[in-house]
Parts: structure tokens; sequence; C-alpha cells
């Protein structure tokens, strides 16, 4: 879905493959000093000194990641970014530069690329990230985004999957269920509109679920907190295919167990209230929904008063040898053994 | 096309995408000691301590860059990663860490899958490369890869394709045009078989030209070799797209003109015997056929005696000013604007 549809339409094969990413990118700016040399080059250059490099990597695909008969093309590419950037956050660190990797059919006009490149640049722009290099060249049928981008992190701060220890608080920023939600919404209305293309979108008043799904934010901002109240995690990891999915990466990487409690883990209201529409339980969109991008991660017992000053983030539960299984512990108090159902793009 | 096509066929769906990615890559090990985290996190992290860290992408599509037809996986996987550790070799430096993404629709089973990253962990051992890092996931059709490679080079050492200086010598490595030409054969012996699926491919004698389409590889010796010789390049890019393109490209980026002669331009024996099978000339070849992942660089005249000295590098030509503009003169003496006619994957 294009935007802004205008009568304009620039054929790619106009360009060719170099002038189409000089054409898209002609008006990125560098701004972070680590960045020596950007776009136009072999290879890009970075000067980290003494800090640790983190370089993570992210396939969008059209069809499987995202429908474009509902996702604009603008948000399309600012998600794209920013779900990059959130695996930095879940690394500690600070992302510093993306790498655009982008595979396109010709049935996409130079106008639509433009504006997934101005979704992409905003968010760029918004977290202080250079658009630094990248590859373009057409595809049989359809969009493929391939993302890259690196970070850093102070020697000693980088905080993994795998290490979190025994007695460790759980802990989880902002709501969770909510982006999924938005996108059972989205996906209701399009069947809504392809049985009758007359009918109206009914999305009024799910503002707030739907920014969640089309554009959400990496939780920099929880990264800076939790370095102002000095909290180390001892292990994080960012929830892109559901709570069930990511604590169970946490576990299992640190040979560990856990209990969480249903009354502890964070929904939204609105989305509580959708929820109940789509007659689901607001913790099956928490656990298996996905794509909400907000960080989980253990904390030493001892930083347990510190945390608590930091608002937008709720302890969900602690960490059990690893015996002691992966349990959920329902509001009636019955244990549910956790298992990954999230969102598998393979099956 | 699957090397050795056997029985076994194990369906991707079946391992799920957490469970592809850890059977493709549990038997990596991680030799460079600025890979502090390889696969399995966020994000990978990594040291380099006072070196920059160069960073390069490439897109490889399912016809478009390759074809399965003649392109057994295993050599996909290999020239996938080579052509991007070519690419920081480009830049003067060492490539140190790969990361993977691979996109695929179903009909492809774990076996082919296998054989793509044999081929991908063949070229990260013999160059010394960790693969780092990497996502998985499915495509509605065909076979899509993203490579990022990470390398390093020293503080200074980061040679560009902007810098060149008029007067410069213009050198390449190796010979051009064989891997367009092995390409040229490969196609017309699809055609054949095509029509005649009884006929046996009719590639005997030319294994050269073959191996240089199929499995190129990149010349970190010529690297090895310039910084033994403390030659350190004006400019310097990968032939990918054909010799004329790469030129135009350090010439337009450095804003000045040059000369190249066609009797300096090395062409292999075998491959211009190709090249007359085909009725086409030898430079045709050399200058608009693309993959032959050479190195051409440009070096001061004192550098001149230094260069001699190194075997596989032949001076073609020299740097002029922006206005004469970008020639090649012929064995018979005409001069001839270079104009970029490379793969061109956008048209």
């Amino acid at each position: 879905m294009i935007e802004n549809p205008s009568p304009k339409r620039t054929e790619l094969s106009e360009l060719g493959e170099f002038g189409l990413i000089r054409h898209l990118t002609s008006d990125v700016k560098i701004t972070n000093s680590s960045t020596i040399k950007g776009i136009g080059d072999d290879a890009s250059v970075l000067d980290n000194g003494e800090l640790l490099t983190l370089v993570s990597t992210d396939l969008l695909v059209e069809g499987v990641h995202f429908d474009l008969s509902f996702t604009p093309l603008k948000h399309l590419g600012y998600k794209a970014a920013v779900v990059n950037f959130s695996d930095i956050a879940a690394m500690n660190g600070t992302p510093k530069q993306l790498f655009v990797g982008l595979s396109v059919s010709n049935r996409f006009p130079l106008e639509a690329l433009e504006e997934l490149y101005d979704g992409i640049k905003l968010a760029c722009e918004k977290y202080h990230v250079d658009l630094a290099g990248g590859d373009t060249t057409s595809s049989r049928s359809g969009l493929f985004l391939a993302l890259t981008v690196t970070g850093t992190v102070e020697k000693g701060k980088a905080v993994y999957r795998s290490t979190a220890k025994e007695n460790d608080l759980i802990c989880v920023s902002g709501d969770l269920g909510s982006a999924y939600l938005g996108l059972l919404l989205l996906e209701r209305e399009k069947q809504v509109f392809l049985a009758d293309p007359n009918m109206q979108p009914d999305l009024e008043g799910n503002d707030y679920i739907l920014e969640r799904q089309l554009k959400p934010e990496a939780r920099m901002d929880i990264i800076e907190k939790l370095g102002k109240s000095a909290i180390l995690p001892t292990s994080m990891i960012d929830i892109s295919d559901g709570l069930a999915s990511e604590i169970l990466h946490i576990c299992n990487d640190s040979k560990l167990g856990c209990r969480i409690y249903e009354e502890k883990i964070p929904v939204d209201m609105a989305a509580a209230n959708t929820a109940a529409e789509f007659n689901i339980q607001p913790i099956t969109a928490a656990m298996n929904g996905g794509e909400d991008y907000e960080l989980l991660f253990t904390i030493s017992q001892s930083d347990f008063e510190k945390i608590s000053t930091i608002s937008d983030i709720s302890v969900i539960g602690h960490i059990t040898d690893e015996n002691s299984g992966c349990f959920l512990v329902s509001n009636d108090g019955v244990l549910v053994e956790i298992k990954a159902q999230g969102f598998d793009h393979m099956r």
C-alpha cells in the first residue's frame, strides 16, 4: 500500500541498480563519528575504538512477515529498522549504523520505494542511527528486506540470553499482546473489505494497538534508565515472538527454569477489550502473540529496590533451577507449562 | 541442483525456524579472537580493538543472480561467501565474520540447505572467517540469500574508490572475462539439455572458465602481497560487474579520467578460445562480463618498480584528468569511450 497514491509512477528500469540506490540515499547524512565511510564503496568503515561492536541481521519477506494490503510502506520501513534497533537494545547496546538490502520486483514503482526509505530514514533519524550501506536488486516477485544493524556497547556491559542466574527476578518493559491484537484487527478488516469493498474499515478507538502493530518502538529509553540506575541485567532478550518463546530462550540458554505470574503480566486495557472482542484471553496474546518489541530481562534480587523506581517495568516472576521447569502460574493458582507457540515463519 | 541427490528428504516444517538455524550451524566453530559472541543471541559481539571495522552486505536472488539448474548449491554457498570477502579485500581489509540471511520456500528439503551451508562453511574455513550470525525464514517462492561480512583494516590503511590521483597507474589482478564465458557455456549447455535431455553436457576442457564462474576466489593473496611490498593502493574496487563498470566507478568517484590499453588487459588463453566459439571478442567479455572478482586498483607511479616484482598483477593503463574522459585504446590505436554495460540486475 502506498500511503500517498499519486499519478506519478517512475519505473525502476529507468534508473538501474546504481541509479536506484543513489536516488534513494542521496539525502542520507552521517551523524555518528564512528561512521568513517557510509554508502558508496565496497564496504562501510566503522571505528568503534575501545567499544565492542554489535551486529544483528533480520529478514522481512512479503507475504510472510508483512501484508502490503494493510501495511503502509512508510510504516514497513520504520518498523523494519526499529525491529533491528531493538535487537541491539536487547544486548544492552546502542544502534549506530544500518545497512539495507532491498530486493523488489518491477511491480513496485520508484515512488513506493521512496516511501519505504522515508520510513527507514525516519527511524534512523529518531534513533540517531546512520544509514551506512546496503544492496539493491530486483526479485522475480515480491518485496524482500534484509537489514543489518551495527551498534556498540562498553566492554563488560554486553548482556546475553544465556547468563540468567537462579533466583533472579524476571522483568518486562511496557505491556504485552497489543501488537498481536492490532494484527488481528487489521486482518479482520481486510477480510471485511475483501468481502465488500464498499465497507469502510472499523478501526476507530484502536489507535494504540494499531500503532503497536504498525509502528513499534525499540526500548532505548529502558536501556538508558537501567544504565542511569546502575542496573546491569543478568540476561536480556527482546520480545519479537511472544513472551513464552522468549522466556524459554533465556531459560534454555541459561540452563535454568522459571515461574512467571499471570496477574503480574502487563496488558493494556484497550488491548484487553479487543482480546474480549476476539474471544481470546489477554494472557494468550501476551504469551504467544509476538511483535511487541518490549525487553524481557532478569536482574539480581539485590537490584529490586532500584528497579522499583523505574516506571514502565514490571517484575513478572523469578528464575528457578532447571529441574523445576518453566511454568506460568495462572490467576487461579494453576501451574501451566510454558511452551513456545510464537510466530514461526517456517511452519 | 543438489550435488549429491539422496533418497533422504527432510521437510523444513519438521524443524521450524529455530531448529533449522541450530541444525545448520551446530558445527560452527569460532576461531577469530575478535568474535566475542557468534550465533545465538539478539546480536553478535565483535571486539575490533584499535582496528577499523568494515561491513559489506550483498543480496543473491534465485533467477536473478543464479540459476539452480546448473549451479550446485554447495558452489552457490561458497561463491556467495567469497563474493562478500572480495568486498572486504577491495577495501584493503581482512574478512573476519560472516552473517547469513536465508529465505527459502518449502520446495527445498533440509538436505539442500545443508549443501548450501557446506559451501558457506568451506569458504569460511578457507578464508579464516567466523560464521557469526544470521536469520532464517521461509519465502513464498525461491531462494534468497542476504550476506553481511565484517572485516578489519588498520587505521589509515582503508582504500576507497574515490581517492585515485592523476597519473596513477591502473592495475588489475589475475585475468578477466573468464567467469562470464563460463556462464555462457553453462547457459548454452542448459539450452541443449532442455531441447534434448538425452544430450550430455559438453563441458570438457573448460575446467578453468567453469571454475571461474562457479567457484571464484577473493584475492586475499594480492592484498597480502601488496602489504608485504609496502604498496598502499591509492584506490581500489573488486570486479563484480566487468572492468568497464568498475573503472568508471573509480574515475567518477575520484572525478578523474583514464586510458586503459586493450593489449594490456589480461585474458586467459582458454577463455579467448571460448570467446571465439561464441563469436565474441575477448575484450568484450573482460570489459562487460563481470563476476571475475579480481581487484582493480590504482598506485602511485613511484610504486611501479615494486609492483613489477609481484606476479599476477598487470598494469593496464593510467589515470588522467577528468576532462580527458574515460577511454579504452584498442589494439589498432582507436580510442573507444568506456561505458558501463555490466550486469545490471534492475534491467
